[in-house]
């Protein structure tokens, strides 16, 4: 089975709501190579609602963005040094400097999401990453990200 | 008892996860004037972890701002057309267009967190708020959005 991108944190960062492995009551969002792009898939439950019982709230939407976007963040850092994700050594591992979240149209609840994410830059530790969300193949909201590689 | 901008939602407009009165599995953010700004103040459960278990995952903090921000720019509006909120006729309710998020600094879990908003500008249907998160007096995230008056 295809291992995502969020499999590989290491246990002390695998508890975040929206994509940590070992946080039983989150997202658990995961995130995949797709050509030179990444994508992830989230069907929202229907307690992530909007104002209005059929679309999906903000937060979710700025959540997957979040998640797909600093793994990502990770998975590009990694092909750059032309290392495996999960490899030994020191940790690869992305936190958010800034998100940007444009909402396009009111996003459906009831069917699949995909995000989608692509390199746009990258400069030392700073990556910037370009992302999307799509609903019945439509385009719901776009969003840009930087992030920047952890250090200890 | 006060109430929170977020009452005056119509029932309809009341299921959003992050600040829905009508959402028994959301955070219900509630949003107050402070002065001319105006804040809300939440202590996130554990389970709305990042990766590292004692901060706050991202998606949350964008969530906030979400619900927070769009609240202010409705009271933002009924300011300015001297409105009661709630008040009758065509209620007034406000969708994010766009919202950006600068992460400063981890924000902790265990210790209620205080947003603020403040009216940038309003032109029209737009409203621009810019909005600040603090834990402990410190200042961990900052955003700006552009919501916009929703009509039928």
């Amino acid at each position: 089975m295809r291992r995502a991108f969020q499999d590989f944190y290491a246990e002390e960062f695998s508890h975040c709501y929206g994509c940590g492995k070992s946080n039983p009551d989150g997202h658990q969002l995961k995130s995949y190579w797709d050509g030179d792009d990444t994508v992830a898939r989230f069907s929202p439950d229907s307690r992530y609602s909007g104002g209005v019982p059929d679309h999906v709230y903000g937060g979710l939407i700025a959540s997957l963005f979040d998640c797909h976007g600093a793994a990502s963040a990770a998975a590009f850092t990694c092909r750059a040094l032309n290392r495996e994700m999960g490899s030994a050594g020191e940790p690869i591992r992305h936190v958010t400097a800034s998100l940007k979240v444009d909402f396009r149209r009111p996003t459906p609840m009831g069917t699949e999401l995909t995000i989608k994410g692509r390199l746009r830059s990258m400069e030392g530790r700073k990556v910037w990453v370009d992302l999307t969300l799509f609903a019945h193949g439509e385009v719901c909201a776009t969003g840009e990200m930087l992030a920047i590689r952890f250090q200890r």
